[in-house]
């Protein structure tokens, strides 16, 4: 052992961290023992009130600390607008935007049958129960523009289409900023599939 | 706001240590909620423990968590070696080689007058007591190979040849497994000045 045992218990926990290895993990513990032992308090209480304050809405599945969510209490956003986004973090950039005032839905995942994942596994059904209670007009289709993503969107509007309310697919084409030489030839051809009349 | 409350405060205090910017800190923040309870505590307990228990060791400066530290208290090494460095950081990579078997003596920063750091700002007039009391033969200088590690070096050095103690300088040159043709001038000068008989 060539750390103090304090340290190397904490240089471990930092190394649990994604994208953490053991040199990464070193340098953060120094830093935490020359930060002032009041912010140390701060950090720690944040990790377990973060851990343990946190939930999911009981309606959206978006993560809160109040249930239903804010969104979902908000009078003031669309509710015959649904959004269907795989993650949490999903609405957290949705929200960034601030062009959205509809109201979400968090799958928590998305169908994937290579990994054994399906529709069941994922948030589906309360939706499917939001729809029939709510009085939704659109359900957007949010989730990413991967197989699984498009196979999810795929199988949610095939379900909800026959009861009249209007599904759609965030748009596919160049991001804003992209070059068109180093884009590759499936968004090119979503680009051009998705042309609209100027 | 776009994140409820706790997961905020968690990347503000993420966001806090080094070379984490706000994207970093969100994606583990959102790890942390995935994270089983049990390891969350531990790691906030690891970052008040590490704060709270570790101090430096009153004879050689090292960090430690008892006092004097584990190597000051160790009667297998080699007393009469005393190696410089600047960082406890040092002390754990000389360590690491497990080829050293003397004691430490740890600065906690080299002479810069650029930044006003001057010898007594550092942890100079201990080591110096050190050499008065203890039965010391030779004071390895260990400072980083810059042009405060070499000031420092030098100026303590300057300070203990009197007292007929035995001053050493760490080895400059390629470093092993380095390129020489990618080396820098100054090291290629000092591997040269440095060479030695084979």
């Amino acid at each position: 052992m060539h750390y103090p045992e304090p340290i190397s218990k904490l240089i471990d926990s930092f190394m649990k961290l994604p994208g953490i290895g053991p040199k990464t993990a070193a340098r953060l513990a120094f830093f935490v023992l020359s930060m002032k032992e009041d912010t140390v308090l701060d950090f720690a209480k944040a990790l377990v009130e973060a851990k343990r304050n946190l939930s999911y809405c009981s309606i959206c599945g978006h993560i809160t600390d109040v249930d239903p969510c804010h969104i979902c209490q908000d009078k003031q956003r669309d509710d015959t607008i649904i959004c269907v986004v795989q993650t949490p973090k999903d609405v957290i950039a949705l929200e960034k935007m601030r062009d959205y005032h509809g109201l979400y839905h968090v799958l928590h995942g998305a169908i994937s049958p290579m990994d054994g994942i399906g529709p069941e596994d994922i948030n589906v059904s309360p939706l499917l129960k939001r729809l029939q209670n709510e009085r939704v007009q659109e359900l957007i289709l949010a989730t990413n523009p991967t197989i699984e993503g498009e196979a999810t969107a795929m199988y949610i509007s095939r379900l909800v289409k026959p009861s009249g309310i209007r599904t759609t697919r965030i748009a596919h084409g160049l991001p804003v900023g992209g070059d068109l030489e180093y884009a590759d030839e499936v968004t090119l051809s979503k680009a051009l599939e998705g042309r609209r009349e100027l």
